[in-house]
């Protein structure tokens, strides 16, 4: 093993689905503000069902470590979630004229449904590295996607403020403070005996973000 | 509560999605003989990829049940569907020109991952109540095609060796026994208080049946 | 099903176990101070272990409530656990000359570990009202020992403090909104027609509390 | 990492725990026939309840493994607990004046509650290998103490069919798969690195072990 992050090795392995996720036509859209309103408002959607879910991981990988220390910052971030950032998303989607009851009446997409209970019950079948691997796509893929729009965004385009909101530094706070929890398990738990495991699981869960792009995609679009 | 049977109740209540997942186009080219093959080899596949996790979920439900004897039951069935239907999967999917090795490695359709851990994951957040009914489309829905489509089959159907089976009294006393238990579990946990929430479960485990089927009708198509 | 609250149900059902874990010998000694030091000593870094994996038992509670409501509450109450009543208790062990580290790295007692892992893995078998059941002996049956001790608290008992802590109105502000939860769950959740079991649970998880006094009554002795 | 096995490991540098467990008196007592009868059958009523259990936690370890063949693996031994050995078991007990409806009714020890939950809920927490190790110093102490036993057994000695089933060929065959797999698990999980934290596991899981003799030892006590 070397001294590079062990993050980066994964992401540099899964270079292929990587780009995929990261450069998704949806995201690119997003970017240049080409992006049809009602896309954008279907991905809101599931984008609250799926914090709900994304929530219970982070509250499942506080179950499964051992330290009062990491369990407490596990749950910061199941809090930051809750009581934090869903009532910013469900004002940010009342701009959009969406309303939260509405939202959690929305039939979940397949999308969704596949990417949070892969992750889910991944982590209940493994270990708490095994769960930290598969959230780490979502997580550091949307600090490099607020950041890669960020750079060329112009004043006029409509998602500004979404794209701001991943780029800037509270959103970036604690995805450092994530990522180091998981540098920190990929030793502790045997990471570099399991990376090939570990791998699988990344790439997974980096494919199911980019199919929950196309849930925005396909407009109005669902399960069944 | 009346004398009808829990599971009766929830099939009458879910008609519509049950009707999407029995009557699936799919189903009915099944039926008819006229679905193409590269359809359904890409159906077998994924019903391979399917079974080890259909089969981790009787595990799962064994862990859960308090009784030996029921763990039993629960194990019987993981049993058969390890070492009996699998076996039998891939000596079928032989003479359709797929090999195990290949199935194993190929892609998972993000049906199937929705599906399988879907029902998985909410069987480590609920009890056995709540698994046994996300698994009861599954069973009880072949034994009912499988009886629909043997009514009518011409003997030159490619797929009368499938229909075959899903008619068949070995499937079907599998079937009755799990369905037992159903019932069983719907008297001693509770199910008539909760059937509001348990139809909910039944009616997106249907719904993730019928998008099952669309993964071999788009043949071919796969996640990411 | 009468008007009754569920919990006073099976509490008057657990009467001969519930009163042998509310007035057993270390309470009352507790209450009238004649409690030796190193007994309360040795209970009070059994208590630091218990709280560390008690708080993990509201946070597999969380895991396993659907609505983001209900998920806040149990996550509150983790949090309670882990960030304020964690320190109070370290603080409060300092004046018995009791640090942290020590009590960390103190071999666990076997009653300490039947306790906790009894109910966490009754939690993750079963669904949220399992859990929820076998959380209530601790969460009530503290409030009722602070409630009768602190009735006949002489000034000069040197655990005032403790008893005043569980006789508080922040305590039991806490217990009050976790027993709602009880009550609500017992009705989604079929309690009524899951009643043996559950009473059975609410045995098991009062014995084990009485079994928890013993670790310190028996001042010294642990497991192995 | 060397060449030792990695059971072989945790057994040597769980030296002290890994004695008082294959040593316990209990054992010692059965070895020479001085053990007294009631204390026997104490045990072989806990015995049966933890048998129950420990079929579980089998049973939660093939959920916890990916490839079928290793479920099949898991499953067997879950399938040798629950219909080989607890018939056998049983009928072993009748010899002894115990029938099964009263050893199922029986309450269970504090040491079978702790080690049998211990196990269980760390299986839950962890993954495959932490449950695996929990899991190893039931199976390979008790055919340690078979093998040292049945070295110095007298014809005459009332424990003798005992000693002879854990002495004998059937059970060592099961005990060798099971230390493979812990051996594979070792190496694909990372094991080496999580040396520390396995080893805290093994130890925990010994002195369970050496507990439950006790339940035995202390004819007649019980929790509560």
């Amino acid at each position: 093993m070397t001294d590079t992050p062990f993050f980066d090795r994964l992401r540099a392995d899964a270079a292929g689905p990587w780009s995929r996720y990261i450069r998704h036509p949806f995201v690119l859209a997003l970017g240049d503000g080409s992006l049809p309103a009602p896309k954008f408002r279907n991905f809101l959607v599931q984008d609250y069902l799926f914090l709900i879910q994304y929530a219970r991981a982070y509250v499942l990988l506080a179950y499964k470590l051992d330290r009062p220390e990491d369990m407490r910052a596990a749950l910061a971030t199941a809090d930051v979630l809750l009581t934090g950032e869903m009532p910013l998303h469900v004002r940010y989607c009342a701009g959009w004229g969406l309303d939260e009851a509405q939202m959690r009446a929305a039939p979940a997409s397949l999308e969704m449904i596949a990417y949070t209970r892969y992750v889910l019950e991944l982590g209940q079948a493994g270990d708490a590295l095994d769960l930290m691997v598969a959230l780490a796509p979502c997580i550091a893929g949307y600090a490099e996607i607020g950041a890669m729009l960020n750079a060329g965004l112009r004043p006029d385009n409509p998602y500004a403020d979404w794209v701001a909101a991943y780029a800037g530094p509270e959103y970036n706070q604690s995805v450092a403070a994530t990522m180091a929890m998981l540098e920190r398990l990929a030793v502790t738990r045997g990471g570099a005996a399991r990376y090939d495991a570990l791998l699988n699981i990344f790439v997974q869960a980096t494919e199911c973000e980019a199919a929950f792009w196309e849930t925005g995609w396909r407009a109005g679009a669902k399960a069944s």
